[in-house]
């Protein structure tokens, strides 16, 4: 049988130094809460199980750490006494009886799921606990792992350290993974007789060494275990969330030009041999067929991009944008809640919204689907093959047939047939002259304007 | 009584390197010119009067110190021969009186106030010069500060330092503070009896000695001591700027997905919650209150954007946009000189200059405030709730009342009374086959050129 | 008479990494093939004639290696058994006589001309073969140059190195030019004795000192030698490739607020004293003006931009757009194929596509010309001072005179004579209470609309 783990997150933080109104969890890292990436790694390395300790925004956070396959039991830690306490709100359901017991951080959603399982592996192999550390670029403030014989014999912190432990670079990074039956036991010997009074999670390394057991250390990049204090900080994971995404992006054939200024969510999908140009922006829900060109200063979220499309640039593709093979959505261009079909254009200063185009469709520059009467949006559809002039407003519900002809600057309110022209536009008329009677009345108008702001003498 | 200070800022280079028409310290950092960074650092160090050693584009110097709250006197430097006799130029004003007399340099905008007022402490505290230095990553090149028993000794230029003194990290910064009764005496003592024939400011440190003075040195970071020759060392400037300023922000509460795109000016003002997407640009002028959003690829300057308000992406806010409440300023919109109501809704392709929008009124995608004759601009006033059809033009001046109704396409050129439904669009008329015919037409044409085209065999 | 050299350039990799449907070679750095950067490096070196060894794509990487100022002879390498045996290749160009053969890497587009200069001077001096080597930051892997009384010895391969030579830093960077005369010698003596049975490139160093020729090694920066095999790669080429085409730029006096979001391609040319704000694109083919400003999130390809004029923000510039001194194309506005006058305005939401525009004329906001008809495209001209009123649509083949004016909204389909004003646009009619009717009726609608999809209980 499948040995059982349960996660006990700590993601009860005020998080003053955030200064936000919403709990530091919540805060999105490639468009999904930072907690919910917790819950994924957990997840993705086979814990079923999480005990969710939280305070602020309580229901929220639940909702958002629910958002990974994992069964979540949410606790609430009242009084705020550091690690060790926080742990203990989570006694009722370390008390259900798991084989491990991993302790994480419910701000720090870079870690890598690989770590938890190497940790639940040195379980298996005989370890009682184990500490996952890091390489720090600089140790200073850290408490520092003493290794003995391949054993993790303490956590020394930084102001009890001697020079010589001062310069071991091997830190602690806090997630800890505990035999499930001795959890409990060992989270109770935890005391508070040190200067702040509060429970230390770490102490129960000396704890089950005191009892013979067993202490190893796990080593992952410093880089997987930073956690979220300030929004400064947060700007820095994304940065490295970001940076991994698009490096696997690139090497499945994915190019960038400059993939700094590429950004992905969570869920993003992109084939290979897609091009995408600099600033592109893919917010939650975006899948991009290969072969597909995004060009600069575009921003899609929510939509599908088939094969060979192109997009932009200063395209805004909204959710349920469904652009056809060898479609081309182009400059000043949105699209909402609308096919656009295979080879269709749109590529001109257009808005496109709850719509269907046929394929092959060339939709003029500054057209606009008239969706909404101030209550109700409403359907446009136009035909294959279809031409709509430009500058064109097409008052929805309106259905223009296959191959019709919408002349340009026309309103069109009812149905055009197949192959038909609309004309919904005046009659031209020129006034021959008249420009400079206009000028002429325009700078008359400026003068006296100017005249009668002039200060009285 | 406060003491007096004086600063002598250096601003009369030429800076050939920089390729410019203008001088360097006229060129921005934070949309503010190098030079208003320099004395606004100075006044904020407490320092009252600025004597501005001034050559190239002098009044366009003079007029940007002036934009800090400090008097300024601008000396004319006539010709070039060093650092020491740049500040002889401010003679007179030296003469005037000063408790301390510091020396700054015009291309050096990044000085932190606070070493300023370091440099005034320890003139406080019994030094007769105090110079600034700094812990250079790479010292070559540089002038190594000698210290022992805790007073600067000299300054050691690299070509005539030791191979140990060449391990010295500490380099001279530039920045001199003199006593004010001894500052003539001690400029007028440095000669030039050197390879370059130049008068060197640095050489006060061994005059003051020699005459029994103290001369202590004070550390800022070499970063704060940057100096401008090259367009390539002014984005370098920059960038240093925006990223102090985007980090300060993040701490307070304003959240960034990637800083490095966000664009600030020496005036921005963000409250907490805002977030901001990549790549905003804040000009001149901006006020972002608490809880706004503003999307990407967004540029904006003389704007206010309100509480829970939406921008972008793709919004152009140019001065005097003003944002009410929970306003939204969606994509290709721009907003010039305009009050968008608690509410508005402006979403899509929108052109609004000269306008006042009502709380709650809804602006279709494409409708343009027609506010230019060609000579004057016109006001339009747009009601509470009403409702713009998309693709509408309304030719100001103009009104359209409470809960009015433009319908879509139309161009309104007089006023709409409130709950009225304006049409100013032409009849649609359907040709049926028409479309057929006219592709057929174009076709032929097509053909047609295409024969001319065809060289004479 | 001048010194020949023949440039022998390995193109025939497989290059799976990359996960591409054409050659790695035909993947873009500023916009211009890679391969066509190495035979450009080549033929600014002198270099005459070129060799290229190619496999996959070899039509479009010999026509794309042509794009250089230098004769290309393609030579299929049906296998792939190393860099001695690609440059076998090439026997029969090789056996034309070259004073200097130069094997190159047709995946690293870098390369310094002076580095290549600086090998045939080498040769020149005496030296039977010269091999270009650089210092690594990190030289794990790489073969070491062991240099003895100023001769290349041997390239020690990592694996073979001694703990002394593994500290040497200085690696091979796998650019070897030969001895004409020597050349097919050299590279016929290359054996496959080795672990993978491959014919090394690197063993002409051995066997041309077996020989008592001299073999000596010349130093390039790392980054001049970086390869390309995978996307990532292929990004961090970009990224130095763009880094040190700014800083030229800037160092020319182009002011760029933040170099590190400007994009050039191969052939921008940017004249001192513009300024480019974050976010633009130049692709192929740009010309910039003096003093002429870009605004951010502009995307500028195969467009001429005169003196003094002001691009965007949000403008987008394609191939034929030739802005006149002064002028100004604005946000949103999408200019193809189209002379701007000078100090013409096309501020705003507007569409000019093959076009000519007179000096000084304005064009309204939401201005479109209409210049297809599905089949052909058609010219639209404008006169000098004629003012285009907001959202009309130019329907083309068309002309407006010179001063004249267009009402706002218009739809002009016929030509307008100078001074006329050209109306094209129907009556206004209000309708007084129907806003409040409307409403209602849509109200109802929804009601009726919930209802309907109201489960039935």
């Amino acid at each position: 049988m499948a040995r059982t783990c349960l996660a006990v997150i700590l993601a009860a933080g005020d998080a003053t130094r955030m200064n936000s109104a919403i709990s530091k969890v919540l805060h999105p890292v490639g468009n999904l809460p930072i907690i919910s990436h917790v819950t994924g790694a957990a997840a993705r390395a086979g814990v079923s199980h999480a005990a969710l300790v939280v305070g602020r925004d309580a229901e929220a956070v639940t909702a958002a750490a629910g958002r990974a396959e994992i069964a979540v039991t949410a606790v609430v830690q009242a009084e705020r006494l550091g690690t060790g306490h926080a742990v203990r709100a989570a006694r009722d359901v370390i008390s259900r009886g798991f084989d491990d017991v991993i302790v994480l951080y419910g701000d720090a959603p870079l870690i890598n799921p690989e770590s938890l399982k190497a940790a639940q592996a040195a379980r298996q192999a005989g370890a009682d606990v184990v500490v996952l550390g890091f390489r720090a670029a600089d140790p200073t403030g850290y408490g520092r792992m003493i290794i003995e014989n391949g054993e993790l014999v303490a956590i020394r912190e930084h102001r009890d350290a001697s020079e010589a432990e001062r310069r071991i670079d091997f830190c602690n990074g806090g997630i800890i993974t505990m035999d499930g039956a001795q959890a409990l036991s060992l989270i109770d010997a935890i005391g508070n007789a040190n200067a702040k009074g509060e429970y230390y999670l770490t102490d129960v390394v000396e704890i089950a060494r005191a009892r013979g057991g067993k202490v190893v250390a796990l080593e992952a990049p410093e880089e997987d275990l930073m956690g979220c204090n300030t929004r400064a900080e947060l700007s820095e994971i994304e940065a490295v969330w970001q940076r991994r995404r698009r490096t696997a992006l690139m090497l499945s054939g994915v190019s960038m030009i400059d993939p700094s200024t590429v950004y992905l969510s969570h869920d993003t999908e992109i084939a290979p041999d897609v091009t995408i140009e600099p600033g592109v922006w893919f917010g939650e829900g975006v899948r991009v067929g290969r072969n597909a060109v995004i060009h600069g200063f575009s921003h899609i979220e929510g939509a599908t991009i088939g094969e060979g499309a192109q997009v932009g640039p200063f395209a805004r593709l909204r959710p349920g944008a469904d652009l056809g093979e060898d479609s081309k959505v182009g400059n000043f261009c949105e699209v909402k809640k609308a096919e656009i079909g295979p080879g269709a254009k749109v590529n001109h200063l257009t808005y496109v919204g709850d719509a269907r185009i046929g394929a092959g469709a060339n939709i003029g520059a500054g057209t606009i689907t008239c969706n909404y009467d101030g209550v109700n949006k409403h359907l446009t559809e136009i035909g294959a093959g279809a031409f709509i002039g430009s500058n064109s407003s097409l008052v929805a519900p309106v259905r223009i047939g296959d191959m019709a002809y919408v002349a340009s600057g026309s309103v069109v309110t009812v149905d055009v047939p197949a192959d038909a022209v609309a004309f919904g536009r005046a009659r031209q008329e020129n006034r021959e002259g008249m420009a400079k009677v206009l000028r002429e009345k325009a700078r008359a108008l400026k003068a006296a304007l100017t005249a009668a702001r002039k200060p009285v003498e």
